[in-house]
């Protein structure tokens, strides 16, 4: 399918909305129909882009799918608000079975659902604090997470996150010196020894953290919070081998909950077996989390949901204790995000799209490793899990050093791909918090082989091309 | 219409939901239609019970409102999810035109969609902070809140809050030592003195704030925020007298930032005019906040949406300054959400319901206070405003002095209420944390004097009888 661009038909309107550009209206989605999304900006429509990102690796489902359409129709029609605190729903538990029924026995046996994936990481916070206090045990309560690392954008998430969005907001974060503790992150592109293999560079995180947790007194530690495959911090940095179960195995010794972020790389944009949870391609069912949050594909962007999923542990600690979860959000357990969630995930596990995309991202890893990394260009690395896949652009693929952050890298290299007609997600790599570029990958689960050709011949060929128009700026 | 009981048809199931009673799947929501809504519980199904809370005060519109149903299903057509941060799209621009105009002229010139009322006092939060940086100054960041108020339930809006929910969290919130400050609430039915006049008390409170902002040097503080209604933490008391122009005129005075948290009160709910804001009672245009977070009855339960609204002189720092808000949500501006709320508000417009609902919670309010304060019950006060209206229940009328939490007032009236076919929400007054029985309505804008009629005659009932009973146990 070719991209075309046609003009506007619509006026030029001043921007109301807080975001962004502030007084810059910018580019919006006019419309969508499977992997394709059509595009308004500076008078111009631009149709049938290739969506490699959905958004921000929300999409699960292609755009506009009919299926969902009658969906929402029936669920809008079913559904009546309830608060949950005190009122209950038949979609939310539904969903919550799912869920749980669809992740390796005994793993999960209750969930939460809210509207944001910061929601999510906020709750199991709450959740985590309510767990010691119902065992009597206040002073757990220090929580490790990492250095580069996103859990979300409210206060609360940005608490246990460490990246430069959190630095303006720090007067109101909680104590980040001591309760929201930070370890190194794992990043084994760049942090990796030469001189170590993938699981001694993993044992050494694994060290690091039990030297940690020794010295802050275990009695006081109430988590340890990762990312499994690291989104918006990282782009896609699998774990070094033994690292996650490392880190289960720490927490079962010193008695702490770990909990696992999956907002952005669960709920089937990387599960081995076609399901739902990304850890599942590291850990063994018996090794899985206490707690874990999970959002974006959940919902597929069709409805704004996301949840945490809570192990028996803690549920039973709840349960044997005031057998009450304090409070809840007035949108918690949402019966009409619930229902059509729920609609998205069956169809999902019925069309085996979550295979799909397993399948089709391990192509596109594949694919790009051949092109990009055999010839000489600015890509220093590419990675990813299933369909969450990363390349990241550095200035000398042998030392690995990253662009300068006046060069824009990724600032002039999206447009770039946009012109070719594909849409890609940029973000700065947090190597020092200013340097580094990385282009992150996200396609729908329904991606053909021949939309993952597509994807990678325009990008291949926009990197080919920057690269040789840096060279003769005698940028790289 | 009568309330039927029918026995479920649906097996007892386990609960797979972590929220309410951890165990239990507690009643459900099954049904709803206008003002009525259908509940199962414990293998029963009660129809027709009237709806005088709409869940946490977030029916606009009744339930199952015919017109909405088509507006969802016209726009989950036309939407296609769009990233906020690099994207945008015309519902998300429409609905924050639409809020904008219905306000005063010049009061707010952007907004920004959200996902929950927390999400919006988060970002208000955020932007303040930016703000402040945007002008070159970052020591302005103390916060000064009120106690017993609520903001929502993310830790940042729990930081700012002061309430029996924030305790068990402490560990996790903000500073409340030297960034999030509290100053007293204003609660003119328990303190204001006898001695004095409404407008004295006011005053009292002006006073204290300025003494508190001069005491904690005026170049450091960043903003003020109030609940201009307060719901969930004060039970709808009002404003005294003079009370909010003071407040907007020290934040005036001293370069501070005037925040309105409208999240339960706003947007339709107790609006003089029919229109959207509740400060338009106590505030004339130009005395408008600088800031103002909104929720509930914005997607009136369709869908989850709540919203940050700016006035024009953050949004001038800004434009001004970088130009650009850093960061965003997944779920920001959600065209799908947009859209439904636009159809939802924009129904409430054409109707004249905003009028409507100020009216029939006016007639309540007048309705309750004739029957109940003019006998003998347990009855202290009956206030609110529009269609937000409590009722606040003592051990005394004279010394106004509580029923201890052991009596469990609430706990024992709110089944009553159900009993009788009136759905209600009971909540713990904060008179000191622990004591103190509220009800609270919140009922849908569309309801009808016939439906004020039998709200105030299955409540008056249930009050006397309740109250006869309490007599009879030695209790009151």
């Amino acid at each position: 399918m070719t991209v075309s661009v046609e003009k506007s038909t619509t006026p030029s309107e001043p921007s109301y909305c807080f975001q962004a550009t502030v007084d810059n209206i910018g580019p919006q989605v006019v419309g969508g129909r499977g992997v394709r999304i059509d595009i308004e900006n500076e008078g111009k429509v631009y149709k049938n882009i290739l969506d490699g990102v959905t958004g921000a690796a929300v999409g699960a489902l292609g755009w506009g799918d009919d299926e969902i359409l009658e969906i929402i129709n029936k669920a809008a029609k079913e559904s009546t608000y309830s608060f949950a605190p005190v009122m209950s729903n038949k979609s939310s538990e539904a969903l919550a079975k799912f869920y749980i029924d669809r992740s390796p026995p005994g793993v999960f046996s209750a969930a939460l659902w809210v509207t944001s994936g910061s929601e999510s990481n906020e709750n199991a916070l709450r959740i985590i604090r309510q767990y010691y206090l119902e065992r009597g045990l206040p002073n757990k309560v220090k929580l490790i997470s990492r250095e580069s690392s996103y859990h979300g954008f409210t206060l609360g998430a940005q608490g246990i996150s460490s990246n430069p969005k959190t630095v303006p907001y720090q007067p109101y974060l909680m104590d980040q010196k001591n309760i929201a503790l930070k370890m190194p992150a794992a990043y084994a592109y760049r942090w990796k020894k030469d001189s170590e293999t993938e699981e001694q560079y993993g044992k050494r995180l694994v060290d690091i953290l039990e030297k940690m947790i020794l010295d802050n007194d275990p009695e006081t530690i109430a988590a340890v919070i990762v990312e499994t495959l690291p989104g918006s911090s990282l782009g896609t940095t699998p774990p070094p081998k033994g690292y996650l179960k490392g880190i289960r195995h720490l927490c079962t010794k010193y008695d702490i909950i770990f909990q696992l972020d999956e907002v952005m790389c669960g709920t089937g944009r990387a599960n081995p077996h076609g399901k739902l949870n990304c850890w599942e391609n590291f850990l063994d069912p018996s090794e899985g989390p206490d707690i874990q949050t999970v959002g974006k594909t959940l919902g597929s962007g069709y409805v704004t949901i996301a949840g945490v999923l809570i192990g028996p542990k803690i549920r039973n600690a709840f349960v044997n204790g005031s057998n009450t979860v304090f409070g809840g959000h007035t949108y918690s357990s949402h019966g009409f995000n619930c229902s059509v969630a729920l609609g998205v995930q069956q169809k999902i596990a019925r069309e085996n799209l979550g295979a799909n995309i397993f399948k089709m991202g391990t192509l596109l890893n594949k694919k790009l490793t051949e092109s990009l990394l055999s010839t000489d260009n600015i890509v220093g690395d590419v990675r990813g899990v299933g369909g969450f896949q990363s390349v990241e652009f550095v200035k000398n693929r042998d030392t690995k050093k990253p662009f300068g952050p006046e060069a824009n890298i990724i600032g002039r290299f999206k447009p770039l791909c946009f012109e070719n007609g594909l849409a890609i997600m940029g973000m700065p790599a947090n190597t020092n918090g200013i340097s580094g570029d990385l282009v992150l990958f996200a396609p729908s689960f329904i991606v053909t082989e021949d939309d993952i050709n597509e994807i990678v011949t325009i990008f291949v060929k926009c990197v080919n091309n920057f690269s040789k128009t840096l060279k003769q700026e005698g940028a790289w």
